[in-house]
């Protein structure tokens, strides 16, 4: 169940640690993790793709502070023309209005099959600019160059893609793989402390659902992690190498999330129903919710007799000491608006509940048919 | 190059003959063609998906002679709730505003991942419910029921699903293919005479692209095959069967058409152009401009030395016969406007014009570089 877990061998920044994504076909990827890889950008896309077209799609943030950088390199590398559609920041851009107008903008540029999309942003530029790499003309290859610490353990890497519809998150998307991603630590200085401990939250899932001993790492090391301008770059590169290398694990196992690959789903059944009921509004980040969504799996795993009460205390500290919410008090979300929430989420078959479960820390399974109270219960629960 | 031929081995209506699309994976697909199928939809789409819930997507027109009838043997079959989306008749259905608008639907009839989509209509309802079922929920099974000449000799089969962009048709789609294709040449019977004819077009093609023995064939049966409820089904059916046989032949070779499957856009360069300068009015219809296409294609290959000019002839002596145009004379489109057009076709690579030459009838083959001048000259042939 536990893939490469050499998370604790120490290795320097100057190994710029590469974690391979392996499937079938030409599908597999590298995934490159390091500090300063933002200014070998266009290099490395070079090496992997040739001499092709590049196009950036980013946002006003990003932008700000590494658009013109890599544009620059691009251009010198001679791969790019004048080429970047600057999106606004925030989920909302995750939509069909600016899936349409990114299409419509690129189509307008006259792009071809060759055509290499540059997603340089967090999950939203990722899943967004994915999609439609996914769907212009039936397909283009595209680079993942994530600058939020969420998007760069999970979205960036594994192929999910896709925007929000009126009625859920992720309603509408494909399964199309990145041909390479490009991660670069320094991005975390610029990131607010926040998001930095949203994402960490991530992190912690792959300890939780697979990996005890990464946990225990990361409940030494979590705060050098999260420490902004004063984190050491090279535990940083340490956990989202361990990070990246699960999820490539899962993700080659089952692609297409039919089985195993759910288990990375761990807390975010009751993730979903959270930012849904808080509007993305901006009051609860993605991984905030996922924190409290972790802490809630926990806590339903010991309530059906699964998992020690002593597991959930150490978790539930952990999030918690990581300047992390572990409950939904004060909140006010009615109980019955979040359970029918969760019913409408896309992983509900023949209308019944699935929830990843654990039996303790670090052993996540899948269980279906979870009665509804049990739910209601430890949605109570502080 | 020319798969199963035994197009001229007699068969009878009982066979209902198969053709099975061979793809890696579950991939691979079954395509039933005969008469009556259509009353036995329920039943083939339960045999084998089991029992699902369907959801039928369909447009005005279709829904008029045969939505009732397949969404009450769905009922019957317990394969449906109340689930059928009518959608406006025309070309103009495939845009973003309609595929946001299907999407929303599915998503307020709560379907789930196990939810079948049911195309009932031509290729615009199959094109469009196939993009549906590629990224609702980030992929759905769907079902292929093509009620027009057209899409049952092409559209139907082979997964490519989309939507036009305002900068040109099928822009924005993905490779998704049926889990199954259900064709009744009753349906014919109830089609306008001219839509038969240009879906005729396409069967001409793949007797030109590569089988010179199915051309000869056509040349003596093809109006048994257009003759509306005076048709022979017995020949349609070996027409659409052995259209289906070779379309299923190039797609398993290339199933996302990087190589050998172009040779199925034998004139549809040309046809794309003409279509989109006829603003999809109504006044030139997808089969007439392939028609017209074929011809243009031939002309051309003669021109660069390829094809003998005895070919040319007998190409057009058929395509006319058959009712069809074979030359844009009268149109009224300019020159210009037609190349740059081509120039934005998708198929273009790194700025240069590849079309579908021929050496005879039957012999496709791949070139690229093509001046233009020779473009030019054949667009002004009659």
């Amino acid at each position: 169940m536990c893939p490469q877990t050499d998370f604790d061998k120490p290795f320097g920044l100057s190994d710029n640690s590469q974690v391979q994504v392996e499937l079938p076909g030409d599908r597999g990827y590298p995934i490159h993790i390091g500090a300063g890889l933002i200014d070998r950008a266009a290099e490395m896309i070079r090496d992997k793709l040739g001499e092709r077209r590049c196009l950036v799609v980013t946002d006003t943030t990003v932008q700000r502070f590494y658009g013109q950088r890599v544009q620059e390199q691009l251009t010198q590398a001679g791969l790019v023309r004048d080429d970047i559609l600057v999106m606004p920041t925030g989920e909302q851009t995750k939509n069909f209005s600016y899936l349409s107008f990114v299409l419509d903008n690129l189509f307008m540029k006259n792009i071809d099959r060759k055509t290499v999309l540059v997603a340089l942003g967090g999950g939203v530029i990722g899943d967004l600019t994915g999609f439609v790499a996914a769907i212009a003309l039936r397909g283009l290859d595209f680079v993942q160059i994530p600058t939020t610490l969420l998007s760069q353990v999970d979205s960036a890497v594994g192929g999910k893609t896709g925007i929000n519809s009126p009625r859920g998150k992720n309603l509408v998307g494909a399964f199309h793989q990145p041909r390479l991603v490009i991660i670069d630590v320094d991005t975390l200085k610029t990131l607010p402390a926040r998001e930095v401990k949203a994402g960490y939250a991530e992190i912690v899932k792959y300890g939780l659902l697979g990996n005890a001993s990464f946990f225990r790492w990361l409940e030494t090391n979590g705060p050098q992690i999260t420490a902004g301008k004063a984190a050491k770059q090279e535990i940083q590169v340490q956990a989202i190498r361990t990070s990246c290398a699960m999820k490539a694990h899962y993700v080659a196992q089952d692609e297409r999330d039919n089985a195993q690959r759910a288990l990375l789903n761990l807390g975010h059944t009751f993730a979903h129903a959270f930012e849904t009921l808080s509007n993305y509004d901006g009051s609860l980040l993605h991984g905030e919710a996922v924190a409290i969504g972790l802490v809630k799996a926990f806590q339903l795993s010991h309530r059906l007799g699964f998992c020690p009460e002593a597991d959930v205390a150490r978790v539930q500290a952990h999030i918690k000491a990581m300047g992390l919410p572990t409950s939904i008090q004060g909140r006010g979300w009615p109980l019955e608006a979040l359970i029918s929430t969760m019913f409408n989420d896309k992983k509900v078959m023949d209308g019944e509940l699935t929830f990843i479960l654990v039996k303790g820390i670090g052993e996540a399974f899948i269980e279906s048919k979870i009665p509804t109270e049990h739910v209601r219960a430890v949605l109570e629960m502080p």
